[in-house]
């Protein structure tokens, strides 16, 4: 059965250092320290170390085909979205990145979709690089759960929004600049506290600002699993309901209709999460995902939906249709 | 079936005008602006519409016997906290409340339980506290998700904790001061998305920070069935395993060891949900609790729960044997 795993992050192995070139900020840059290894600093300070899995396109194949995944759709890393930058000088950077992407898919074709990123803080430039990579091959974009802090329910982004509804490309929006980041250092709770928050702030605000009732073509996934979202939407829609005043003052229409409208990915650790959400979203919005290369991911991408007792339609819908209709492609483009 | 109510708040109905008596700061006072309503105001901001139930205590009964509610747990409302005040400001201000709370609790014993607030800025004049409301006969406290930014697993609130677990006082973590509430006005955010991550936040601290482990018969519930912890517990589990250096800094044992360890209340407003935590705490770690009498409570009192197929004895967990073992309390002492 074909795999698709719609959640993954790739880097280029070697990148200006953007820092250098603008003459201003903590741009991430590389320094491969040692064989198969190296260090994202951001500005001086070390952020993470990363392997060659994180650059490798034929290192990550001979890996993800280990757990029978075919295909990896690809985005960049959260922490290069650089919306903080000059719009100029995002741009710059994010073309880079996506040509790296476009370079990929071309290269790879059967094992590679790309999800490019645009400076979302201009809008007129987002849109241009929009198009641009529309017509490269990515399939849609990445894109963080807040910009800069400001909500994607905020009018400045809608117009990015209508026109991914417009090129037909795909989003998928992941949690960064975590709330709360800075008062709960201590035991990685941005990482597993904050991201699950900043994804069900992002649904919120997509369904709230009625981003989705007014492009209802526009196609949306959220990562693991949608965050805290789905689990509190009991919550979210009782608040709807009881104070309208607060919660449905742009859109009427109430959070729970929308359950089944976007997609999410299979990153929840947890087969009776997994369970829980299949019943909300049903089978064909939720997808195989692995969040590799990163330890925080799944990296045996999904053996624990293997060992659930899930019907095949359902397991088939989850490697393969479900990512098939949020991409808009054909199963037989990765055959053989 | 006697049903417990675990999770109320209630404030007097006459109280000082802090800020005037203390000078400075914009304490919470009460407008009676017409008969059967107040508004709670933050100095000259208006916060929080309130009705009469919030502070009569026989409209309350009439109230919940509607819904088969022999008792409530009953503590103040979070925003009452003033954990930023000076810290004999706040036990006066707590001393206050208490005394209310003791009142209450002797005029109707059959119909309340009291959690009390503490200075938790001061160890010592919190723990002061705590031993003068336990011989006045309250069960426990009620304590912020996190005290003025600073998180649970601090050192200084320990000793607190260690007082609550010696005394026999229960503890009860409720949401306030959301990560992200700047960030997210609009759509009621703070309450919809940053309350379940604060109480995520607020477990993970005292599993991470060792407090559990070194406290075996401390005993804590934490409020709207503890949040988002328990749905994202695969994601925090598999942090913990792939990043020991970042999770297990302070304590080395898992996580998922501490389920069945801790109380949670049923607000769920998901049979969905409450199905899921059931799975992963048992019934005797799940209570019935509304969050009255505020319209993002279940103002059903576990309406929902009753139209749920489950076995008599879970039910009977649910409404009453989880919260007297919880409070210390047999369930005879609510009997006419």
């Amino acid at each position: 059965m074909l795999k698709i795993d719609a959640h993954t992050h790739i880097l280029p192995k070697k990148m200006p250092n953007w820092s250098e070139k603008f003459g201003y900020g903590d741009f991430i840059y590389l320094q491969h320290h040692k064989k198969g290894f190296a260090k994202m600093m951001r500005g001086n300070q070390f952020f993470r170390e990363i392997k060659e899995n994180c650059w490798d396109a034929r290192v990550r194949i001979e890996e993800y085909e280990h757990f029978n995944t075919k295909v990896q759709v690809v985005c960049t890393i959260p922490v290069m979205f650089s919306y903080w930058a000059k719009p100029l000088d995002c741009l710059d950077l994010s073309r880079f990145l996506n040509d790296h992407l476009v370079d990929l898919v071309k290269t790879f074709p059967k094992n590679y979709v790309g999800l490019g990123t645009v400076p979302m803080q201009d809008a007129d430039l987002a849109i241009e690089e929009l198009h641009r990579i529309k017509k490269e091959g990515l399939a849609g974009i990445q894109i963080g759960s807040n910009i800069n802090d400001e909500n994607l329910s905020e009018s400045k982004f809608y117009s990015i929004f209508e026109a991914c509804a417009t090129l037909g490309l795909a989003v998928m929006v992941h949690p960064w600049n975590m709330m709360g980041e800075k008062q709960m250092q201590r035991y990685w709770l941005p990482w597993l506290v904050g991201m699950p928050a900043e994804t069900a702030r992002a649904v919120c605000s997509l369904i709230f600002g009625g981003i989705f009732e007014r492009l209802p073509h526009l196609r949306v996934m959220f990562a693991h699993a949608g965050g805290s979202f789905l689990p509190t939407l009991g919550r979210i829609q009782h608040g709807f309901d009881c104070r309208p005043d607060l919660v449905a003052i742009d859109n009427p229409v109430n959070p729970k209709s929308y359950l089944g409208k976007f997609w999410i990915d299979s990153v929840t650790h947890d087969p009776l999460l997994l369970e829980y959400v299949l019943k909300l979203q049903g089978s064909k919005r939720v997808m195989l995902g692995s969040d590799y290369p990163f330890p925080l991911g799944d990296l045996e991408i999904g053996r624990f939906i293997e060992d659930m007792h899930l019907p095949p339609n359902v397991k088939e819908d989850i490697y393969c249709n479900a990512a098939a209709e949020w991409l808009q492609l054909t199963k037989e483009q990765f055959e053989k």
